[in-house]
């Protein structure tokens, strides 16, 4: 693995080089474990003209959740708690001979800021913008291959909730069930909080788990996502409760299943962003569901459970191969309810078989 | 409770006014909910001349873990979705005739900074720091109601577990089965992260779960939280599994519990943060055990687990009564493992019977 982070450093190196800083502070979470392999708690990444340097607060805990430093990164431990690693990176940078450093002013606060330029004030201080997060774009096989062990183990936990009895039982009480049974698969831990949603919260876009119990003839939408070796994956269905779906509920699905369907199928390298989000939103637009709904029809995932691209409206920029995205439409009608199916797939060219399907639940309309 | 949040907002305006911004940006999320009573993702609050004005990216959702918008501040919802409510409320401001805005740049990102300061131009932007931190710090009696019921919830779950067999069953699974009572007693979720750590694990603070499977001769430390209506607390405790603990576990137990007594009595308005954590550290110091201590004994909780103040060796400060405050001293011994015990209690006056136990779980080693 070694070389992979070598070569994401490397990559991240030109374009600061490219853009005239040599030096590079990064301390956005995800960020440092793409290009250094973990990321313990509070931990920044000085990518130096030479070496690289991963400064932390308290020596890596060596836990799973937290991956593995890269070994041709130096680990440098504080010697007092209590500092800020970006101000000690930057005190390093400077003693090292940088004269400029570019850290991540989307992430960075003001306050942190102003504590660098007050121990490097002959830094200059330029923005890295948003370099790392675009490198992640495009996600090699090691890395989809966690998004598809994620995306089993996720099927998995769906999978034996559904075997079980439903009604009569909370929201709460399915989503805690279904985050013990991602961890039972071998997940990490869940990639994001579990949406259960019956009745009339059912197809609402991240629902908070309620005391609300599944009755008979409830629409039950459940969003949920494992994470393994750090890679965050999603999956939601709808389901009926009851033997019989109300004629509403039928045509409901059948639309939603539509658009969501029309998103997969727009997914192509070259397709722009918001070409996949129309294609979705068309569908649920030309039925009159225009008002109201998400913000976006899906989204990169990978080591974040909410990453570029966006697939929206208004977004700028094209698909490439192996970029795993969500296609997630759904409609929730105030006070009755709602539909959302929700996919992860990987984007690859027709000749190699067209998107790649990691979230494989069946999106018949289960009658439970 | 809209007087309560009134009050709050006024005591911030006073704040405010005295160092010269009539108007201020409040964005981390806590304080939001500590001044609005609610703090939906993403929102931010305005405090106003005459209105406070709620900014959110998406209506309320109504949710428990959200909390309800007090009614005397206004709700503003951005009209497209996509937009930043930080920014939206400095365009708001200017157009309200503000003249300067101050903002929390610990919070505040460089780049969020940077598009305020763009959007509106004339508007002098200074720094509110930790005002609404330092607001949070002494609690009022129903802050407190919240935190005791969060205790007795996490006592309750902590219990149960006690009652069932341990041997075989992994630090996960033990983890797991914890929230799932915290929210069957009513929690609205766990606080933090569970933390359940066996054997060589035990003592390690902020120790992730593993699939470790608790042995007979093991410490076993536990540490778990309720939140309940947004407050959060915090107990930790250290058992022995199997009837007849080491000698070097007793000594051990009994030290930890020594320095935790020392900490808790050390609890009183007036005392000095450092005092407290002095209090605790020289007992585990002057037993050789000073290397490799934890940072802090102990810290303020409330809408965060971690907030002000902290009882930690340079930490400057006095507590003061109705602050609320962990003291959780531990010990880990690299390779065979280590005690940690933690309470939350509030800083009471002796008249009044001294620091209050939020947290009753016994203290004494039980062998389970």
């Amino acid at each position: 693995m070694s070389e992979v982070y070598a070569a994401r450093r490397a990559r991240l190196r030109d374009r600061c080089h490219s853009s005239g800083s040599a030096t590079a502070l990064v301390t956005r979470p995800a960020n440092v474990r793409y290009l250094a392999g973990a990321a313990p708690k509070g931990a920044v990444l000085l990518l130096g003209r030479g070496e690289d340097i991963l400064v932390c607060g308290a020596p890596p805990s060596g836990e799973i959740g937290e991956g593995r430093p890269d070994e041709a990164v130096r680990v440098h431990v504080l010697p007092s708690p209590g500092g800020d690693p970006a101000v000690a990176a930057a005190d390093l940078a400077t003693a090292l001979g940088a004269e400029s450093l570019a850290v991540e002013e989307h992430h960075l606060t003001v306050g942190r800021h102003r504590a660098i330029r007050s121990v490097a004030p002959r830094l200059r201080l330029a923005d890295l913008g948003g370099a790392v997060e675009q490198l992640r774009v495009i996600k090699d096989e090691e890395e989809i291959s966690c998004l598809r062990i994620g995306a089993e183990i996720a099927d998995q936990a769906l999978g034996e909730l559904l075997e079980s009895i439903l009604v009569g039982r909370t929201e709460r009480h399915l989503a805690l069930e279904l985050e013990r049974r991602l961890v039972d698969h071998g997940a990490d831990g869940p990639a994001f909080t579990t949406s259960v949603a019956a009745g009339p919260n059912s197809g609402r876009p991240g629902h908070i788990p309620t005391d609300r119990r599944v009755e008979e003839g409830d629409f039950l939408s459940v969003c949920l996502g494992a994470t393994y070796r750090g890679y965050r994956c999603e999956i939601g269905r709808t389901f009926v409760i009851g033997t019989s779906p109300a004629d509403w509920q039928i045509e409901l699905y059948d639309l939603v299943f539509a658009a969501q369907r029309a998103g997969r199928e727009a997914l192509a390298p070259g397709a722009a962003y918001r070409a996949v989000d129309r294609a979705a939103r068309q569908v649920l637009d030309s039925s009159g569901y225009g008002e109201g709904l998400p913000v976006l029809m899906g989204h990169g995932v990978g080591l974040e459970i909410d990453e570029d691209p966006q697939l929206a409206p208004a977004a700028m920029g094209k698909l490439d191969a192996c970029v795993p995205v969500t296609v997630e439409p759904g409609v929730h009608l105030p006070g009755r309810g709602g539909v959302r199916i929700d996919d992860t797939l990987v984007v690859r060219p027709e000749a190699d078989g067209g998107p790649e399907l990691l979230t494989i639940t069946t999106k018949e309309l289960l009658a439970l």
